[in-house]
């Protein structure tokens, strides 16, 4: 286990959604692996050598190989670690699982921070619009458990911006979209996949993104 | 074959790079298939019902079930039909092929764009150094005849659109950036990649979209 941890390194920063992504994937599959720490102000060497394309976390770094963006890591992850897979293996249930992780990555986060970061009101307002419509279509493609049906799966572990970060911004006074009465399956599925016991213990501690968004939203509010 | 044509649909519209990019990767494989012509303009009832999120091409329908997104449908195609794979077998060679497809997908085509069709000459002229950056990023990538070495691979599919597109909107009169002296590796990939018996029959005819870009640079210029 010490030789596989140092085998398998990760390069995160606490608090990025795409970094805990990873480490869910690696935990779910009980893969050992050592956490690099990067500072979000102050990238390291390593960080710009084994990313000189975005010099971004997460990376992880396996026998010295270095993976970038983190739903190609979680790829990587499934396809080196066979237990546990978060894709699965019929090729069309496939294509709709990076379809709809690709849908979350493209369409749902910039749609959330446009409605809660935009300095603009007006793009506020139409970015609101555009997380409710996004939502709505999560919430119906949402038939089991998981989205992939009874165990958890990528697009599950690309939705925890959604399940984690999304009720931060809005407790931090930046939204009030997502509701149990719009999103009855949506938020029941949140409950369930936050506390699993590989989740749970790999969020990060509440505190410190709620009061990063509410300096935001705050600066936003006194900058009109 | 009549068969099998029956069974794959792409629905597609032409001068799309997407809607090329994934008949390439079909011609390549010798899957028949049926082309649906959408109109860009008029979507059709079956577009809007395979491709209920975006309604965009290119959809492939395969058995009747829809695959969309042109990066999606390349990973379908490569694990639905086995011979002449796109991807390769390596886990870490897959993860830099994703890597690389996803990087001219979400950096080099946004850049041409923004360079080219920007309505601010500002925003244009910064556009042009994040296509120079990028175009580098891929000489400096391409190390074998094809980005994958000898064969073409997802990331050559993907990159269609620099190309063939990218010479006809320089042409057009929107940038001069992709020249063989600047980039003597990559100007040389495209004669070979374009020339290529699946891939030459494949492509649009050139007047369409140089009409096209044409226009649209002429009507930036008079919008001054």
């Amino acid at each position: 286990m010490a030789d596989q941890k140092q085998e398998v390194r990760l390069f995160g920063i606490v608090g990025s959604p795409e970094t805990t992504s990873v480490e869910i994937a690696l935990k779910l599959k009980g893969v050992s692996y050592e956490y690099v720490h990067e500072s979000p102000t102050n990238k390291s060497d390593l960080l710009r050598k084994y990313n000189p394309v975005y010099n971004k976390v997460p990376v992880l770094v396996h026998h010295e190989n270095p993976v970038c963006d983190y739903l190609v890591i979680l790829e990587y992850v499934d396809e080196t670690w066979k237990t546990c897979p978060i894709l699965p293996s019929d090729p069309h249930q496939r294509a709709l699982a990076r379809f709809w992780s690709k849908f979350i990555n493209d369409k749902v986060i910039p749609a959330i921070f446009k409605a809660a970061l935009n300095p603009k009101e007006e793009e506020r307002e139409k970015g609101k619009e555009e997380v409710v419509e996004a939502l709505q279509i999560m919430e119906n493609e949402l038939r089991g458990k998981f989205f992939n049906g009874d165990s958890i799966g990528i697009v599950d572990i690309a939705a925890v911006y959604v399940a984690f970060w999304l009720p931060i911004i809005q407790e931090a006074g930046g939204l009030h979209v997502f509701t149990a009465e719009k999103f009855p399956k949506l938020e029941k599925w949140t409950r369930e996949f936050l506390n699993l016991p590989y989740v749970k213990p790999t969020l990060p501690p509440r505190e410190k993104p709620l009061a990063y968004y509410k300096n935001l939203i705050q600066s936003l509010a006194s900058s009109k």
